[in-house]
């Protein structure tokens, strides 16, 4: 853990915090935290700072922050075709650290439909991994989660008000171009969707090229879908800040 | 499993193989091939095509395979300091498919030396998972593995041996260049080194550098080694090859 990431239930007032619990044990036990210690922490969608330990007692400690910048939002939304359960799992914390603004999880036709029976789609289960991925890479923009099992009445009703003016990409191992052919360096805010393992249905890429998305292709490997969407995710933001892409 | 990898053991003749055992058993049972059936197949370090199912029983299955071309090897190398054995299981499978050539997994001032006594080290562990990203990324090379305990006498005696001529690279929260600075376009060998998560020591930085590796930093972000990895292989790839990345 890089940060501790505080929500609005922990603040006492605008700088003074109170956690207990689980996250104080582990603070306490594990990273062997004492009066006087000195931690990164975040407020949920806020600012990013440091805070000194000012009480301990059983499970819950006290810290007085100190704010500095809030960090920028990220300017990517994923719009992703429900992997298996055990690769959305793993992907979860990895969206986090990656820094994602919007994810929407839709249903295609390649993908079984059982898979949104799954438990990785309930808050309960992805906010505590999205939340563990934002203190691993120091951010603190939860991304925005919405399941949407049907993906022709996300694009027809939703896209427009859910990412409005952004580039819209989708990835086709078919496809002829590469992102860098697709997505002008220096955009502002892009929509990227990522299809099964199995691929877009032709029906599916002709809604998407209707709805303004642009094919690419990475090459001729077929990954995991969570490999799959590091590496998509990393292209884009590369692409959109060539030097430094992680910032 | 887009492509199955055969072994030499597997081959009756240059084009008949026979595979048997739980491989043949997942062929039946879950892929439900059947007499006639055709399949992308390849050999270990070799060539990839075609085969079509000739013979089925119980637990054994005999091919007849087409071959077509034998893909480029990787161009990539990674040294890669221990991540936590959690970390380096997840790893395998996408490195695999990722496509890298060599691996050297070796000791770092910030890996706790008890990670290299994981059973995630042991041939029987790996080269299975291994398999496993080639089979999904329909590659046959498998990725030669070294374990160096010390980094030290890894730069000093066997890095020259290893991979000559390779441009030389670090990943480096704290460096000044981005990869784009110091991979020049069109390299055609890479070494990358990628340090533990609480990075590089001081000591290492010096060592890196005065065996010309080149520092770069990804951003402000800290990613779990595992999502680093796939970061930095898919950053390097692109910039290697900005059309076809992941060819």
């Amino acid at each position: 853990m890089n940060l501790l990431l505080l929500d609005p239930s922990d603040f006492l007032t605008e700088s003074q915090v109170r956690v207990s619990g689980p996250r104080a044990l582990h603070l306490i036990n594990v990273l062997r935290i004492g009066m006087g210690s000195s931690l990164r922490v975040g407020r949920l969608n806020g600012p990013i700072g440091r805070a000194v330990v000012t009480e301990i007692k059983a499970d819950t400690i006290q810290l007085e922050c100190f704010w500095e910048q809030t960090p920028a939002p990220p300017s990517v939304d994923l719009l992703l075709a429900m992997p298996r359960p055990k690769a959305m799992k793993r992907l979860w914390p990895q969206l986090g650290a990656l820094g994602v603004r919007q994810i929407a999880i839709t249903n295609a036709e390649r993908v079984a439909p059982f898979y949104f029976a799954s438990h990785v789609l309930a808050p309960s289960f992805y906010v505590p991994r999205l939340i563990e991925g934002l203190q691993q890479a120091q951010d603190t923009h939860l991304p925005e989660v919405r399941i949407e099992k049907r993906l022709k009445v996300f694009l027809e009703d939703h896209l427009e008000a859910w990412a409005p003016g952004s580039v819209r990409l989708f990835a086709d191992p078919p496809a002829e171009s590469s992102l860098t052919d697709v997505l002008p360096r220096g955009s502002e805010r892009v929509v990227v969707a990522i299809g099964p393992e199995e691929g877009w249905s032709p029906y599916e890429r002709d809604l998407l090229a209707h709805h303004a998305f642009r094919a690419f292709t990475l090459g001729r490997r077929t990954l995991r879908s969570d490999t799959a969407c590091v590496a998509v995710l990393t292209l884009v933001r590369a692409q959109m800040n060539p030097t430094r892409s992680f910032d």
